[in-house]
């Protein structure tokens, strides 16, 4: 299949397995913000999402696969009709797409999940992916949980798969079970034994549950898979997918043994991994190889004499080929547009020209509060201008008292869109929960709060907090987030940030009821 | 050497590899904590720290050879008298101890580093084991760099060590560079080309870079390794080292492929995750391996249905195999000694009865102000009790006023153990940052402040936040943290441990020089 014998295709599935893990979930726009950066990351797929999982997945793949351009664009579905036309539906609009067929081959599963005998599994395999190619020449045939299935009867039903007509055969380690040795013979043994395997790219989708998705995925490598399933920052269902930014780095520094190549922009795995972890919340580790933020820091004195001496005694790649071009340069209020736009432009944004003096005035305005900005301020600042979701509430006045012998209390002022304008006060314990409190009487909105994080963007004595609050409304998950010096008010915007986005999504299930009643089924 | 062909020894290096890691640094009683932990959870070797770097660590290595019974305590040395004499000296006290000496054998760090040619590295390998060995029976030699050193002249120096007396050789990947399929080969050819190496423990050391610590372990371990040295959560050096919990549960969950056995104790590998964790600031990422948030969870609709089917459909280890005890069950006021002890076991302390007596004192005052007290919440009072620095200062009253469209005011009244009193008010960018000041103000004692940190322990409306503050004073970094519903008063209580640890190393630095002036030296 391959016309480059070398090249080792990037299936990324950070909107796919990336948002199963708990507490990443995305929403549409944040879906396709993550999707362009993965295009301009330089990834040869995209798995946009589950079409049939539900009306949001399936509108949020029809909308990467109606923007993004560049990467093929993906779509899962479990062997059922039902699922595949749906992916076919919602894929329709990307010029390359990609239908992944999965069905689980293991005794376990099929014991346990499916209640289904082998034979019914090769018939299914078959029926699903002859089904999916009638839809759509590029179709990848997932073989769930393969590294715990029967050799002999793995081989089966890829043979199967390849008979209707699957063009990658996908060999997951569904659980993080299996270890390099074992898995590189799996696919010595299944290229050995399966008619036809020489026609299809073979694939890996690895994950972490025992510490070795990126050792497993490169093992595969070796043995001949050319393509590796994977997600930024290896988020992922438990302990995560595959790293993205590790097994890329992994290939380059070790090109000489891998002897592949990956059509990724290393440059861009920073500034990816950041939005990434911006959009779901979820942090970078420090010590997270590639892009945490220890993974280039130096510590003892007998490793930074060594640094010193020459980078290659400590380092194996360089900060600059990852894209981090973090420095200790600070701006301040007397920096010009220049000045910022070099800067933003060396972390890896792209802004177009009015995102650019969108933020650029959101600089200026903190560079009156902050003495001296830091590349994470900078980073805070583009990261969030776009994926802020704005209104209907504003905050205009908020007031703390807290005394640490008895109740705080907060007076906070807001407007609405629609003219109304609203004054609360309540008490709590601590000035925050007090702010919670009057919020949700001014906006007659209750939630339940589920977790509250400060996390320092910047460095310094005024060093900004951006704040993460996370609740629960009509069995619904909401994020939101903010930026300030100041945390009670970061605390109080990312609550209000929840609401408006509770406020945005009845806004849209009302417009959209009323869009279906006003026209026929 | 090894009476049990099958058992792989656990050389534990969070005290040394593990607090190179920036942010990392541990105080000795912190290190005492840690090392008692380590050997409640089984392993093997201890490496306690590199006493020839400082007077600190010095005297943190010879209190845990002095206090801690059961594992091996370890001492790192370069390859000098000086630091093999200091090793020796601090680990005295240890009934089981080892010295370990350490010298780089690649071309790069040769050149650079060194600037020695291989004559005088296998002199001077020589001539630091046998000095060792003339002061300790059990001697660890480390080929630093080894993955990156010319084979032929890596087996030489590991001869002259074994020659001299080396009882354990260890072949560190100290930059992370190498995969498992070139490491294993290495193994292989040094157990055929190295004279004597059949009498020796041979020993693995990895790094996170490429994220293969975990499978390059194993991988040594099938080609013949028999220690591994780890951290507890992978802390360490850039990237971090190869992860304990990872490796032995991988050795644990895949015995039949591996065919070795550890000595830990696996229950208790959540608990030290946990204590490591709160000691060192470094927070467990969601989807860590093991004892992250997400390592047992179940996101997607077709992974929970698996799971309530049979739990091996998604799951190859189960949670309380590492000791993850953690429930929705929910104490509050009413509950007793009884049901909390029963919790506090559960969740893996163990507790004499005055620390007991201490921790459900300060449960009952917690209880009063939260309704609902979580596993976070439990965990949260142990790991404080016995961690913070009582006093001098301790925080009578605290008052904030903040508007969002002006500065924030504080005033803290603080008692001194001297018996003063103090109250002071400051304006601050918010009220944090105000009470930091006031603090400041009232103490005497100004820092810089460089990095201020939420993170929720516990679940629910009134869930507690725990509030780390990292400023630097006088060169010197100090950390503090504290837990609180309310963080603005969390953050001002941690404020107030930084300020108290700094009074109180100023204090033993005055009380030792006047020993020191005291008693002839």
């Amino acid at each position: 299949m391959s016309t480059q014998p070398d090249r080792v295709l990037i299936f990324d599935t950070t909107l796919r397995d990336g948002e199963q893990s708990p507490g990443c979930s995305m929403t549409a726009p944040e879906k396709l913000r993550v999707a362009r950066a993965l295009g301009e990351l330089g990834v040869d797929v995209i798995e946009a999402g589950f079409p049939a999982a539900s009306r949001g997945d399936f509108d949020s793949v029809a909308t990467v696969a109606r923007e993004v351009r560049g990467p093929i664009i993906c779509g899962l579905a479990r062997c059922t009709f039902e699922d595949i036309e749906a992916a076919a539906r919602a894929l329709s609009e990307a010029p390359r797409h990609r239908i992944h067929v999965f069905l689980a081959t293991s005794a376990i599963h099929r014991q346990y999940k499916l209640n289904m005998a082998q034979e019914e599994i090769l018939r299914l395999a078959a029926a699903g992916v002859s089904r999916a190619r009638a839809l759509c020449d590029d179709v990848e045939f997932s073989a769930e949980d393969a590294s715990r299935t029967e050799l002999e009867f793995l081989a089966q039903v890829l043979e199967a798969a390849i008979g209707a007509g699957a063009t990658t055969l996908n060999i997951p380690d569904t659980v993080g079970y299996t270890v390099p040795d074992e898995f590189a013979e799996l696919f010595r043994y299944l290229r050995k034994n399966v008619r036809g395997i020489e026609k299809v790219r073979l694939s890996v989708h690895c994950h972490d549950d025992l510490g070795m998705a990126v050792a497993n995925s490169l093992t595969a490598v070796v043995a001949g898979a050319r393509q590796i399933e994977c997600t930024i920052n290896g988020i992922g269902e438990r302990a995560g997918n595959c790293s993205l930014e590790e097994v890329v780095m992994a290939l380059k520094t070790r090109a000489a043994f891998f002897n592949v190549s990956t059509g990724v922009q290393t440059t861009r795995l920073y500034p990816t991994s950041r939005l990434v972890s911006s959009i779901t919340g979820m942090p970078i580790p420090r010590n997270k190889a590639v892009v945490g933020e220890n993974a280039f820091a130096h510590e003892s004195g007998i490793h930074q004499h060594g640094m010193l001496k020459h980078h290659s005694t400590y380092e194996i790649m360089r900060p600059q080929e990852v894209g981090l071009a973090r420095t200790h340069l600070v701006l301040g209020k007397h920096s010009g547009r220049h000045a910022f736009r070099e800067r933003v432009q060396a972390l890896g944004f792209e802004l177009d020209e009015a995102e650019f003096n969108r933020v650029f005035e959101e600089f200026k305005a903190l560079a009156d509060k902050k003495k001296e900005l830091f590349d994470g301020d900078i980073e805070a600042l583009v990261l969030r201008a776009e994926g802020s979701a704005p209104g209907p509430w504003t905050l205009v006045d908020l007031t703390t008292e807290a005394h640490s012998n008895g109740p705080a209390r907060a007076v906070v002022r807001l407007t609405h869109a629609d003219g109304r304008a609203v004054e609360q006060t309540a008490g709590g314990d601590g000035p925050v929960d007090a702010a919670f409190k009057a919020i949700e009487a001014a906006t007659g909105i209750s939630v339940a709060l589920r977790k509250f994080e400060v996390h320092a963007v910047s460095e310094g004595e005024d060093a900004q907090g951006e704040a993460r609050v996370y609740v629960e409304y009509n069995r619904q998950s909401y994020r939101g987030a903010s930026v300030s010096t100041n945390i009670v008010e970061s605390g109080t915007r990312a609550f209000l940030e929840v609401i408006n986005r509770i406020e945005q999504s009845h806004e849209r299930v009302r417009s959209r009821k009323e869009r279906a009643a006003a026209t026929p089924a």
